[in-house]
């Protein structure tokens, strides 16, 4: 029944004509990789005046894999006809009894809404939206409420076609994915990171996903995780990159020693970070994620963020800093993401009973010194 | 009529008894804060069982203020009578006929919800419930429906008293400003900066809020959404710091004189940072928060905001960084200070045409030693 997808997309529109016309080549590029590696059959993927039309015989397949595009704000799946009429008509009465017979409805209100895209079709919008709606009036039980409408019926005009549809689904908005370059994303097996992962892939950022290994079943939960995330990285996923770290068992044995096991936690994210910093040259990153928000534990504080900063001079994106737990579960949960993080995880012997809440950088740095037999170094320093 | 509100609060809950009476104390000095400079008065405030407890009698009025308390995620104009079952149901009824005639309906469908907090009220949690819901079905035209109600009758027990309520109003959340350190926010004027800041301090954050001057109309702009802002400020609110940078023209001048004004903006805003980073010396913050989202506008990537950060050792927050253009606007309209971001500002005259999209780190350098005769250096190195 449906032959085309309309993809609308938002903040992209918004940029000059140059800008605008690599964002939708991305964009494209995007949803060619998402329908070819979901087995999505089509014939042709093309932008016009601000929207993009997947011509394809698996409409609802495609706009349901395509909600995952980053980049694109709505989705319709639509019938492509030619702009007469009375082919109009037929097709949106057509469309109007199935939507009628899914809803279940006896007597439907409905509203119609055309706009013409380019401007040679002779009728303007609101003559068009007069006769459809005078045509499904005649034809079927229903009734015309322009502000609480059960149905709305989409008409939009371009270059001799008409497109018209009944849904218009919501997607994620964003950008595409390969706009904004790479960022190192660290995924521990938590609730947090893979979210934080996940905004910053909203945002058109490729993300380089890198795990610091703390036992097989961590891993596995980690690599699940890395997989549904996947599914919203069309436009560049990498492999999970796994670090063995090789300090640890140093800077455990010198805290013990020293008895400043409750740094153990700031040390351990400070290493993780000079990691992440390792990959992020290696892969030509430009940042690091992380999953913190402000006071989620006691130990989330200012203090011990300044000193897991001081790993690297990269800039860390934190998009969770301002969020509750309960929003950022939320988004979890939306994304599929939420139920993997729960999964049964290695227990960590070395977690301290009382970790610093307000960690000192001073203290930090003789500890740091204490381990390596050097002041803690940035690259850049 | 009311005479005591019903505040509940979230994370602090899960923390330990130590930190939760702590997290218990700051919320009700920021509760009495924000009671006592809104001109309501109240009895007392003392936290009981997991909730604290407003004595008012201007329940109404202190729920509007408090809603603006972060830490708070809902509250509950209430009456506190003695718990006795013919107190209760009678309490009960006068709110329920309150309600009805607001909300307007003839038989409206309510539920009981009642829950002893301490346990001598001799009647379990499900028998109070039926017996008042009896009372009201007895004496007022309505129905019970357990799922789809119009009316919900709170009844808590703690302590020999009974407190009966019938709205719940949802608030921010977060954490009480106090708990979570300082931060510097740079205000520009734009509706970004604003909303960024807001989130730090629903997360228990004080702002210390710093303004670059570029002009009185846009100084006079940002006076107004810092006294907004002002409004969630209660438990640490400081005045808006204004700096009028010396370098301004010393920089322009050079970046002409090298054909690089489009190294304006990022100057500009590594000169921002930097200026922020003395204040946070000054006023002991352990970070800067910025309204920067990626791609929003074409210059903002991320090789451009590693520029920026290199102004300073301190962590740069950006809670906005993984939002849409349209989820930022929301939240601006939601705390008030949309309206005022769009009011109009000094223009600036030395905007280049064409910013830098991707600065170099490398070029940028060189500016800066062309600039100041010497390397950008942070502070710490």
């Amino acid at each position: 029944m449906f032959n085309v997808v309309i993809v609308r997309y938002g903040e992209i529109g918004t940029k000059s004509r140059q800008t605008r016309r690599w964002f939708e080549n991305i964009l494209m590029n995007n949803i060619r990789e998402a329908l070819v590696s979901e087995g999505i059959d089509f014939k042709k993927i093309e932008a016009k005046h601000g929207r993009v039309l997947v011509k394809t015989n698996k409409a609802r397949e495609a706009v349901e894999v395509l909600t995952r595009v980053f980049g694109i704000v709505s989705l319709s799946p639509a019938m492509e006809v030619d702009a007469d009429m009375e082919k109009i008509n037929k097709t949106a009465l057509k469309l109007f009894r199935k939507k009628k017979r899914e809803l279940g409805l006896e007597r439907p209100r409905f509203r119609v809404t055309a706009r013409r895209i380019t401007k040679e079709f002779p009728l303007k919008s609101p003559e068009i939206q007069a006769k459809v709606g005078e045509f499904i009036l005649e034809n079927e039980e229903s009734e015309v409420d322009l502000h609480d409408y059960d149905i709305e019926v989409g008409v939009e005009l371009m270059e001799g076609r008409a497109y018209v549809y009944v849904d218009k689904i919501r997607a994620w908005g964003g950008l595409p994915i390969g706009t904004q370059g790479k960022v190192v994303a660290l995924l521990s097996g938590g609730i947090d990171s893979p979210v934080a992962a996940f905004l910053m892939m909203k945002r058109g950022v490729e993300v380089i996903p890198v795990h610091i290994y703390m036992g097989e079943k961590t891993l596995e939960k980690v690599r699940k995780i890395w997989n549904q995330l996947k599914r919203y990285g069309y436009g560049g996923k990498g492999e999970l990159i796994v670090i063995k770290p090789k300090e640890r068992e140093r800077i455990l044995e010198k805290l013990r020693e020293l008895k400043k096991e409750k740094y153990t936690c700031v040390f351990c994210k400070y290493m993780m970070v000079r990691n992440a910093d390792r990959i992020a040259r290696e892969f030509g990153a430009k940042g690091i994620v992380m999953g913190d928000s402000l006071g989620q534990v006691a130990s989330q504080t200012l203090e011990n963020m300044y000193i897991v900063s001081q790993a690297t001079d990269l800039p860390i994106y934190r998009p969770l800093i301002g969020m509750d737990k309960e929003e950022i579960v939320k988004i979890a949960k939306e994304i599929g993401t939420f139920e993997l993080s729960t999964l049964p995880e290695d227990e960590i012997p070395f977690i301290p009973k009382h970790p610093v809440i307000r960690g000192s950088w001073e203290e930090f740095r003789k500890l740091y010194k204490a381990v390596f037999g050097e002041e803690p170094k940035k690259r850049e320093c």
